[in-house]
C-alpha cells in the first residue's frame, strides 16, 4: 500500500478527470504533516484553490483536523486532552489558511462515545465547534463515530448548535450507520437545515476505538433518500452503485450499500 | 422440514411458554386452508380467542389473506387478477369470522412494484383496503414489498388511506428495508399515528417474485428505533438481539439487523 504522501502526491500531480470540481481532503494530524503537504503542493506546483495548471477546474486541497468530545475518547484517538488537541490544531489551522487551504473541523463522538455513553453534553459539543470556527475553520463536521445517535438527541444538539449561534452552512453532518439510524437522523438534519452530509461508499471505513462500529453510512444509501425526497446531487446513482460494489469487491468487504445492492440486482433483470 | 400443518398442530398443541399472549399468524391462501386450520384447531381443543386450555393466556391464532396493489405482481404471486383474488378471500374470511377466527389482510407492492414500477395509484390500494375491511378483516397491513417506497409516497399513500375514510387503527405498516427507507418511512408511519409495524427478526425473508429485495426490516432495528424515540415496546432488546443472531446462523444467513449486531459486539466488550 502506498505511504499517504505517495497517494497525496499521485493525485496532485495527476488528478483523475472529471466533469465536475472535486476537493480532495487529507487528514492532517499536526503540523509537521501540514507543512509536508505544502512542501509537495509546491513540488507538483499545484495551488489549494485552483488545482493543478493542467487540470484547473477539477481539484481543490483541503484539510481535515480532529478532536472529539469526550474525554476518555480523545485520550483513546488521540492520546491527549480535547483541550490539548484544540491547543494542536490551531496552528494547523494558522498556517493551512495562510497557504489558502480549506480546513475541515471534525468533532468525534458527537452523539455517543464508547467510553463514556450515549449522553454526550451538547455544551461540549457547542463549545468545541465555536473554538474550532473560531479558529478559522470553514466548515466543522458533527460525528456520530459510534452511530449511538438518535433522533431527538439529533434534535437536540442541532437545536443546541443553533442557540449558541452556530450557523447551519458552517456545519456538516457526519452518521455512522451502526444501528440503523444514519438515515433517520438525516432527515433530522436536513429538516433542520444542514446541507452537507459525510458518507462513504459501499459504506467502508470503520473505527479501531468503537467496537462493534460499521462504516460511515453508504452514500448510495444517502443519495437514494435525498433523490427520493425530491433533492438534486447531480450524482448518477447507477454508476456510484457500481463504483461501490467494485470496491467492495477489491478489498474484499460486504457491500453495506442496501439501495446500491438492490439498484445492481435490478440492473441484472 | 415440517409440513405447515405439523407445525400449526405443534404450536396450537405446545405452545411455547409466555409470559405475554402471543397472536400466532397463519398465511391461509384458500378456503381449503382454512378449513384445515379449523379441524386442526378442533382436534386440538383450541378456540381461535383463548389459546388451549392448558395455557389459556398466552396464544391466540389469526389468519392472513394475501392480495396485491397491481396486476401484474397478482398474477405472479397468486396467479389471478386483483379482483378474483378478493373474490377468493371473501369466503375465507366469512369463515374465520364465523370460527371468531381474528383475519390480516395484506396488501402487497402497495408503494412500489417490480413489474409495474415505483407509482403505483393510491387510489389501487385504498379500494382493496376499503374491500378488505368491508369483507370483515380485522386489520390490513399495507406492504411496501419491493423496499422502493419513499418517504413522501408513503405520506401521499397514508393521507390518500385517511381521506378514504380508513382508520389509523385499521392499518399496519409493511416495510422491506432493501432501498434502506424502512426507518425513515417508519417515522412517517408513527408520525401518521399507526401504530402497528411488522418486521422480521435480523431481517429474515425475501421474497421470489421480486428480484433482490431483502427481508422485512429487522425487529431489532424497530425496535431500537422505536425506543430511540422514548416509545415503549415490552421487548427485552438484548435478548431479542442474541435470538435474531441465533437463528441468522442456524439458517446460515447473514445477520441483517444493524441495532442486533451493535448490541451484541457492545456486549462482549
Amino acid at each position: 500500500m502506498a505511504s499517504t504522501n505517495e497517494i497525496c502526491e499521485h493525485l496532485l500531480r495527476t488528478p483523475p478527470p472529471s466533469a465536475t470540481a472535486i476537493a480532495y481532503n487529507y487528514l492532517v494530524p499536526n503540523v509537521k504533516g501540514l507543512e509536508g503537504l505544502v512542501r509537495i503542493m509546491d513540488d507538483t506546483g499545484v495551488s489549494a484553490a485552483g488545482g493543478s495548471s493542467a487540470d484547473k477546474a477539477s481539484t481543490t486541497t483541503e484539510i481535515s483536523v480532529f478532536t472529539a468530545a469526550t474525554e476518555a475518547f480523545s485520550k483513546a484517538n488521540t492520546n491527549c486532552t480535547i483541550a490539548e488537541s484544540l491547543e494542536r490544531i490551531r496552528p494547523i489551522v494558522t498556517q493551512a489558511l495562510s497557504h489558502n487551504i480549506r480546513v475541515r473541523g471534525y468533532v468525534s463522538v458527537a452523539l455517543g462515545c464508547p467510553y463514556e455513553g450515549p449522553n454526550v453534553p451538547t455544551s461540549t459539543v457547542t463549545d468545541i465547534t465555536a473554538s474550532l470556527l473560531e479558529m478559522g475553520a470553514d466548515e466543522v463536521s458533527i460525528g456520530d463515530t459510534t452511530g449511538m445517535g438518535t433522533a431527538p438527541r439529533t434534535m437536540e444538539l442541532l437545536n443546541a448548535l443553533r442557540a449558541a449561534g452556530i450557523a447551519n452552512n458552517d456545519l456538516a453532518l457526519h452518521f455512522h450507520d451502526t444501528y440503523g439510524q444514519a438515515l433517520v437522523n438525516t432527515i433530522v438534519g436536513l429538516e433542520h437545515g444542514i446541507r452537507i452530509f459525510d458518507s462513504s461508499i459501499g459504506g467502508l471505513g470503520g473505527c479501531p476505538y468503537s467496537k462493534g462500529a460499521t462504516g460511515n453510512v453508504a452514500t448510495e444509501d444517502l443519495i437514494h433518500t435525498l433523490h427520493s425526497l425530491g433533492m438534486h446531487t447531480g450524482v448518477n446513482l447507477e454508476a456510484m452503485s457500481k463504483i461501490g460494489d467494485w470496491i467492495s469487491g477489491e478489498l474484499g468487504r460486504a457491500n453495506a450499500s442496501r439501495a446500491g445492492k438492490a439498484i445492481l440486482a435490478k440492473l441484472q433483470d
